[in-house]
């Protein structure tokens, strides 16, 4: 009998779409390690940030959650998720986000306190801020102009073509972030925004060179649609090639989806002027892997002042997509 | 070999005095249970009350946080006692009363949301709202004059005596109280406030009632100090009699400090015209046990607007103290 050691997988991004792969994941025998943009400034997070002076914590949040067991109907999951009234005192805050602040201000570091919840509610898998510098996101426009904030890509500049971001101040790789993804089986970039939440992670000092030493085949899985205020007409090929000149690699393989979107939905995204990711490469590149990945729960929109999307990937089909590269790949080892 | 049946005891009051004794007893192998007083409206409690309309959390929390695991150096503790800063946004608020009034919210019940949290931290006992109403409590004084407000026994008429109190509207007793009182092997009654913990639960309709029908042992632990809102000149048999007209029976063992305090903690309570509880009974009443009970670890005030003893039983002894009756009572009914 040989035991056989769980694949190391690591998962790169922030929001919604990250916490959506790790909770397919998390069902499958793997040790997961999710890396953290720390670029966060809006909402409920960027409201505690400039009040209490930690890193931000709301996609800390989601990925706990994610993480969280299914048992009790989801307690942990849907407690770390509560918002309360946006005309209550607590002014829309999520409580996820104030226990991570209270745990912050009581370690005094943002590793200690994710540390602390992951013990705390028997998290299963691991989360790295991917940095501990306190930083601002910097976005640079074709046009010569700059914003700063993470925030401002939900609020300004529709359809104005994005060049490339940087941080003030330049941050540096947390040593735990470049560890994981040298031991890495997997690394999963995505799915994200993907000036908001994935480049965010990659542009960090030090990514790049955990990049040229680690051999782990890198999935990156495809956004559903574009986004207005960052990635206004860009095409799946865009997306591949911005992430691959980011980290001075070539991804391994691309999910994208193949599956419906309804019209009711197309409508709503169009008044925002959003439309769905032109696929340009799934017919002539063989990295890509086409699936029916949509999700057919409805995405409550939550009362935050931050916009949301209305249409997720399901985690289950995801996960399955993700545990089939593997499973290819294992056996192609074997052959 | 005969397996035997841990005790079930039953712990009565509310504030931090309860929370000592459950921190204590938790220790050893007994079923415990706790029943909380509901009347609080002082502090970040009353705030979340007026705001929310839940049942008031504060002594909940503090309950919560005693029976909570001494893992992790106590973290989940820390936790749930964690206090924002009284200059910040969140307003001097406890962490532990925001998640119990999510928890409100999400379950739409105060005993599903003990429930939930008693699942999520793993409690080592159970809690009880004494009543599921959302009552006030109404301060009779002896000149005729009447306050409502659990909150004003912290604020004023220093030195005036009270009468008697009652609820507003007339509350009934939470049915899993009456069961638990029934059922129980010991209930112990105090420390804590007199008038602001232990009354409030002992005057629910329906409390006496549970009393006559139990055959528990009952342990009166009497206070250290006199309140001077509350309790003023009271000595130890005004105290034990105060209990024992309420619950319509005499209690079994009382509980009395005989540590000395240090001059210095005397001078500080002298100033807020408190005292020591005159024990005038040790000496002639055979249900007294007197022991060291003085806690020597220093009490951090917090800086609730909420006033916050000094002075502590301490939970091991006080829990030695208890055990060693059970003990007693235990081989009188062998021999």
């Amino acid at each position: 009998m040989t035991t056989t050691k769980r694949p190391q997988v690591c998962v790169i991004g922030g929001g919604t779409g990250t916490a959506v792969v790790l909770s397919g994941l998390k069902k499958y025998p793997l040790d997961l390690h999710a890396i953290i943009s720390m670029a966060d400034s809006g909402g409920s997070t960027g409201r505690l940030r400039d009040e209490f002076g930690f890193l931000p914590v709301g996609d800390l949040r989601q990925a706990c959650a994610a993480l969280s067991s299914d048992k009790n109907d989801g307690l942990i999951a849907k407690l770390l998720l509560y918002r309360f009234s946006p005309n209550s005192s607590l002014d829309n805050h999520n409580l996820g986000n104030l226990i991570f602040t209270a745990l912050q201000d009581m370690t005094q570091s943002t590793s200690n306190a994710i540390s602390a919840i992951s013990k705390l509610f028997h998290l299963q898998g691991k989360i790295y801020p991917v940095t501990e510098d306190d930083i601002q996101l910097v976005i640079h426009y074709q046009d010569g102009t700059t914003e700063i904030g993470e925030a401002t890509l939900d609020e300004k500049h529709g359809g104005k073509k994005i060049s490339s971001i940087s941080t003030t101040p330049k941050a540096k790789l947390n040593p735990a972030v470049a560890a994981v993804i040298q031991q890495a089986d997997y690394i999963i970039i995505g799915p994200g925004d993907l000036y908001g939440s994935l480049l965010p992670n990659l542009i960090i000092d030090g990514m790049k060179a955990a990049f040229k030493k680690t051999t782990a085949p890198i999935i990156f899985i495809q956004n559903l649609m574009t986004h207005y205020t960052q990635t206004h007409n860009m095409t799946a090929l865009d997306h591949v090639q911005t992430i691959e000149q980011t980290i001075g690699k070539k991804v391994n393989h691309i999910i994208i989806n193949n599956g419906k979107i309804s019209q009711n939905l197309l409508n709503k995204y169009e008044q925002q002027h959003e439309f769905p990711v032109v696929d340009n490469i799934s017919n002539h590149d063989s990295r890509v892997i086409q699936a029916n990945l949509i999700s057919i729960t409805p995405v409550i929109q939550s009362k935050d002042s931050v916009k949301r999307s209305y249409l997720r990937h399901d985690s289950d089909k995801l996960a399955k997509e993700v545990m089939s590269i593997m499973e290819t790949n294992r056996k192609g080892k074997k052959s």
